[in-house]
């Protein structure tokens, strides 16, 4: 039986998960889908930047480099969010973006796969990856001889052979919310010879992934998504440990350097994930990241990450029984795999010509979630702070909006650049 | 004659830049001679940043994206930036680190040198240059199959030839403050065939440079020193028009994409100054920045970076004159070029063994300034808020430290990371 309001209530009373809510300044009257673009903002994080403003920076000066503890800040952050992925401490540093991350860790997978022999020259990825994997990919293809070999996801384990250098894929895509079996394609790329980079970036702190169990080599992943560090927070990278210190990675700033104080002419790289530090930490958004990260390490009494991943299939299994009348009703379909364990923590659905304009509609009714050309509306949910009346209530509104057509009016047709 | 306190008083009185003082939050007591490692915090920097994160990211969410204009800003901080090295409009742009941005000029520069021809395959730096720009250059030269030609400062003209491809520098050097002759430099790397790619890193916001007139390829510089922009700052990356679609750089995230928004699967680099982003801004980051880089166009109506650098000269100059007789006394030599027109906004002091302690014993006099490795205590002046008195004081200050033996203290003994 299709749940009802009640229900919802029922079930978000009964949630354990529901004290966790109480750590975001979440706007009133606004139904918050779209935390897989940008993560909420939590409270503690407006204090501690300020402080960090007006007493580290603004009092202390340069001296705080020392006596703040700027300089080991992305390593103790990147310990945190070790824990979320199945990594141990100092095997994460926080650093740059996500698609630099993802040139340094793919330049350094090209080094060690060349050192194993040079037959191997393809790098095979998703046809659907995120773009910018896609160009970091194929940027560093084309720096070192390489192909980039793109395939339908379904594909991918059949299309890595003997002259497979790396894979590299999205645990989750961003489009369809479609997730990979992380270590049974870890494993089709080790037994192929093949070594495997993962992009985190749609299920760090949202879902269950234990890279030292599936032995992958390199994960990268953003701050901003269900890690909640505020908008172009600084990403994070994993390299498994017995890789560290086989090879470096060329964006050979001081930061990754063995003793940058020490100002010598020569590179050499810190022992451990250290060296996939370049340039000199950002501060300020270190501080926001540590805040969000918090939010998500505050599920551990709760069960941590399994007990937010069971929330958010109960949130998305609820939001695929609501959303399928009304996509039948209006020529929606359903993109995001309905088998839970098949998906993300988002549903997305997609109309042929009109994405766009209901999603402003929906906007308009302070349900956010986003579009993604050409044709997605994507909903994520946050398992953290999104509640089952949350998704009850944003069904209703999108199935307003279509009844009554208000997605027709041209208030939503010009296309802005991102939402 | 030796100037007088009171000679100081009336040269702050006279001081037609005195009022940009008020621009930033001081700690009283402290005379902070460190600007050109960690720029001061301005006053409006507090209530943006918090305004960014309350009202824009908090109430705004996702869509703030758009309405807040986040995806523009690194853009339009780079336009301003561009008013303060002889740039012009859509030339700079702001994004991750000097470090990382270094690495997209000179694999940029490596692309056109080797698209005249494959003769050239050496990078000529300076030896004491900044080391990041050493590991940085070393990388690309690696990557490519090129040398890395390291020289004595004076010796960067005459090694440049028909087999270089390149030249990169540091306007300012960090230790000495030695600043180069810019369009000179540039003029003999053209007049070799090479290309040129300067660090403003020492020099943005406190001294003159005028990139389009000595027509230099590339420039990077960083936003925390004299920028204002907080502990870890964004930098800033420019390239030369006539460059800028000839190559692409290879971090070709999705923020350098001709439409990132169309998640197309090939990179296609943005025209111009564009396609040197790559991952997502950093929002609160330049936020930040841009409250600093305002704060040296405030500058403006008082003779802009011309007025600064006049009073860097002042400020410089009368460290020099102050410092000498106690250098003389206490074993301690000016490394410093004397001659104004050839360093920058800072003097360094060298002791043969104890610079450490010695800047230490300052430091808990509240007179900041920092140590370099080996034997360098950096000075450096900020224009906007460094008073003739200050330099006075700090001067006294460093007498009594070295009078009184009080660097001898076993409190100032140990090394720690960074000051």
């Amino acid at each position: 039986m299709r749940p009802s309001r009640l229900d919802c209530v029922a079930a978000d009373d009964a949630d354990p998960l529901a004290p966790l809510r109480a750590q975001f300044d979440l706007p009133p009257g606004v139904i918050y889908l779209d935390g897989n673009s940008l993560g909420a903002l939590p409270r503690t994080t407006v204090a501690r930047v300020t402080a960090t403003m007006v007493d580290e920076w603004g009092a202390g000066l340069v001296t705080s480099w020392n006596t703040a503890g700027w300089m080991d800040m992305a390593r103790r952050i990147g310990d945190k969010i070790a824990t979320l992925v199945g990594a141990g401490p100092d095997e994460v540093v926080v650093a740059d973006s996500t698609s630099v991350n993802l040139f340094k860790v793919l330049s350094a997978a090209v080094r060690i796969s060349t050192a194993r022999g040079p037959g191997r020259r393809v790098i095979v990825s998703e046809r659907d990856n995120f773009p910018t994997d896609l160009y970091i990919a194929s940027s560093v293809a084309d720096s070192n001889g390489m192909t980039l070999r793109l395939v339908d996801a379904a594909d991918v384990a059949a299309s890595v052979d003997s002259d497979t250098a790396m894979v590299v894929l999205t645990h989750v895509n961003y489009r369809t919310g479609a997730m990979y079996d992380l270590p049974a394609i870890t494993r089709f790329a080790h037994d192929a010879g093949a070594l495997m980079a993962w992009d985190l970036a749609h299920s760090a702190g949202a879902t269950p992934v234990d890279l030292t169990a599936a032995r992958a080599d390199f994960a990268v992943g953003c701050g901003y998504k269900y890690l909640n560090g505020g908008p172009g927070a600084p990403a994070f990278v994993w390299v498994r440990p017995d890789h560290h210190d086989a090879v470096s990675q060329p964006l050979s700033g001081w930061i990754g350097h063995d003793a940058p104080f020490e100002f010598r002419s020569d590179y050499e790289p810190a022992p451990g994930i250290g060296r996939y530090q370049c340039g000199t930490p950002p501060v300020l958004s270190l501080v926001a990241l540590d805040c969000g990260v918090d939010t998500v390490l505050a599920a551990a009494p709760f069960g941590g990450v399994s007990a937010l991943r069971a929330k958010s299939d109960a949130l998305s299994s609820l939001f695929i029984d609501l959303v399928g009348p009304v996509c039948t009703a209006h020529g929606l379909t359903v993109v995001t795999p309905l088998e839970a364990r098949r998906r993300g923590s988002q549903v997305s659905i997609a109309h042929p010509a009109d994405g766009y304009a209901i999603m402003q509609a929906l906007i308009a009714r302070r349900v956010i979630g986003d579009f993604r050309a050409p044709d997605v509306l994507r909903f994520g949910f946050t398992p953290l702070y999104t509640r089952h009346v949350d998704v009850f209530d944003a069904i209703e509104h999108l199935r307003l909006v279509l009844e009554n057509d208000e997605w027709r009016s041209p208030a939503f047709a010009t296309r802005s650049a991102i939402t």
